[in-house]
């Protein structure tokens, strides 16, 4: 077998559904891709000459794909927290942005958000931020895969003076990375509540034109939806529907607040749902129907949101306590088990990102995006069942080692391409004093 | 000032009501207590010759206070998931523990526990379950501090055939184990609806004989309530007040389905509350009224529970889903701040223990279970608020070292007083096969 990397002792999950793990598994890879699925005594006899990466008898299994995120706003981590999301975006996030989000801090930040990514097993985020061209350019030099886009708000952004501007940049994003190897450009109106109707039907005409994604915030509180409702006599939902900027390319972020009607708006249009618990949690905006969407047929994945809603980054985590939560809020603790949820982590977030094709399950063909879990520490022995333990006791100090487009970017918890401690002073340098700054 | 280790280095958070966090601050510790809290520069001239422990510019706080668990269930760990808390009880783990649970695997347990307790920045736990000597007896060895109840249950335990042979043991408990120094004794009734009135007034004599804690399980589920309520005609919590067994010195673990005069109840009898949000969540039975009950002033701590509910002993991950959930349910980003939750991490804790003379806050005469957590990873950068960075940020991960009763138990992430490799090697040989084995 012709592959010149293999990933080995661990009980593979593949993700495919309907598949059993593979115990004592192994992925071989060959350059960027995936070549086999199997038995580690069988890959590596078949492949003496590959370089092996130990999994240390833990899980091996695809890399876990983070939705919905604003990558730089790690710079902002425990910014502004206990308070309301429009308080809190108006009188805080919004001019801290304005301040801070220079094209510079923007890459620095993404630097940051990506270390803490990698770190905690994630392979493939879905940013929509400010300055895309950077964060491309940032995640193409650390080897991290994601779906990028600059966004669009009827205000001025840290990157766009107007809304005008911000068209020009996407579609000069959308032309310029066409054909990029590790991320999508995409563009990303806010919300329907901070874009008019005009621009969003714009926004949808440049994706549309590219086939890029149209990534937005959707539904995401209460508020929202009396404001949309009374403006427009329909829901956040309906309404963009209505807009005709909807499609199988939309990633909608959050979708809490949703009718039944607007479910069936969104699988009729085929729309990936981003959902982001512990943000929706934070926030106090409420927990997203997801059991529900799954149930009827949704592509759901979820995501961390940025840290400053969080505070963290650690999608494992916060898809545990999802997978608690939905228990605790339908009162049925046989609701959304372990391996639905594992799913959502992995190959129900690429769906949702419209990347399936390529990533989310370890099979032939695909790019070989792989996380190796440890089970060495106390809190994860014994392991009864490799499933429940990814979701109910497994935690992100517990990845060993991770792979992106068969690149190895975390060996043995460390991370191979990036400078840990140096990345770590510059943050903390940036950011010293931003609250007496942001004051005086 | 005679005092023969500092932990320094580190925001000091005392947890005591009202004081500000102390910056380059510093705990100074002679035997067991805490002899002063302040600035490093001025413990440290004041004591030149005491060894230094350093904080490495992180937290350095109480230790965590774990209100309710069931040690040695760490074994069964993922044993059995997604289940009916009824079903798993009933069908899965009753049976296991009666063939599993030996002294000598209890010890084991305990070990494991104990291991994965401390490394999370666990100090103090309330154990309720079989076997109690050898829990105590453990625990000394390894030096982590606790309440320490034997259970009764109306049918055979694993280490009781029979309730008359519980009560003798737990008779023998309080005797054998009064005045010791880490480990309080305390009795454990399992529940309202496993336990017959006339032994649950037994088990309260005994414990006011003793001035013991009495320990028991109050108002899981609805299906508890329900039962209750139709043969007894009022809720457990009032229940358990009219045969006179509520007092100061109880620990009632969950009260998820309490009603507003349930409050008051446990209220007007000073009823120490151990809420555990995730096993809670995770068996689907609700999610308690904890901000209703700071309100009231009740006595309010965190507990996991045992590993088999949870998956995890991972206290701060526990409470840090609960302070989110608190928000969500609420509907109100501004339920429980940072601070709250922090305080009932700890000084909380330790009131519903009957401990609050002796830990959960960082002040001269009280014993040293300190703390301390680290700010070096992509995680942890930046740092605006200590609070905020606790509950919304660190992780287990990050605890650095552990001090228990002046012993450090924990230095540099590693344990101290136990063989990690060797006790997670005889725990995977204990658990291997305990499937098949109760299946055949």
């Amino acid at each position: 077998m012709d592959c010149d990397l293999i990933i080995a002792n661990g009980t593979v999950l593949t993700m495919v559904p309907g598949a059993a793990p593979i115990p004592a598994g192994a992925v071989a890879v060959r350059g960027t891709d995936i070549v086999a699925v199997g038995p580690a005594r069988d890959l590596i006899a078949a492949a003496p000459g590959a370089r092996v990466i130990d999994a240390g008898g833990g899980l091996i299994l695809p890399g876990f794909v983070n939705t919905h995120m604003h990558l730089a706003m790690s710079l902002m981590r425990g910014f502004a927290d206990d308070l309301p999301l429009m308080t809190w975006l108006e009188k805080h996030i919004w001019p801290a942005e304005r301040t801070l989000m220079t094209a510079d801090t923007v890459a620095l930040g993404t630097r940051l958000a990506a270390a803490e990514s990698l770190k905690a097993g994630v392979t493939c985020i879905c940013d929509m931020y400010f300055h895309a061209p950077r964060v491309i350019d940032t995640l193409t030099e650390i080897g991290l895969r994601g779906v990028v886009a600059e966004s669009l708000i009827d205000h001025p952004t840290p990157s766009c003076p107007t809304p005008e501007v911000a068209l020009t940049r996407q579609r000069e994003l959308l032309e310029r990375y066409a054909d990029h190897p590790l991320c999508v450009p995409a563009v990303a109106p806010h919300s329907p509540y901070s874009v008019c109707a005009a621009n969003l039907v714009k926004e949808a005409e440049l994706a549309d034109e590219f086939g890029a994604p149209f990534v937005t915030h959707l539904a995401e509180t209460r508020w929202e939806v009396e404001k949309i409702t009374a403006e427009k006599g329909m829901t956040p939902v309906a309404y963009l529907a209505d807009l005709g900027v909807l499609s199988e390319r939309t990633v909608a972020a959050h979708c809490v607040h949703v009718t039944p009607d607007d479910l069936d708006i969104l699988a009729e249009f085929e729309v990936g749902v981003a959902s982001n618990p512990v943000s929706n949690l934070k926030l106090g905006s409420g927990v997203a129907p997801v059991p529900q969407m799954v149930e009827r047929g949704l592509k759901v994945g979820f995501g961390t949101d940025g840290a400053a809603s969080n505070n963290t980054l650690d999608l494992l985590r916060d898809v545990q306590l999802a997978a608690l939560v939905y228990k605790g809020v339908a009162a049925d603790p046989t609701c959304m088990p372990a391996r639905t949820i594992a799913e959502l982590l992995t190959i129900g977030g690429a769906r949702v990102l419209g990347l399936a094709d390529k990533v989310g399950s370890l099979e032939p063909g695909k790019r070989a995006d792989v996380v190796c879990i440890g089970v060495d520490s106390p809190h994860a022995v014994p392991v009864f069942e490799p499933y429940a333990h990814l979701v109910y006791a497994a935690r992100a100090a517990d990845v060993r080692h991770v792979v992106v487009d068969g690149r190895v970017l975390v060996r043995d918890g460390e991370l191979e391409t990036l400078d840990e401690a140096a990345l770590l002073a510059e943050a903390r340098q940036a950011t010293n004093g931003l609250v007496e700054r942001l004051k005086g």
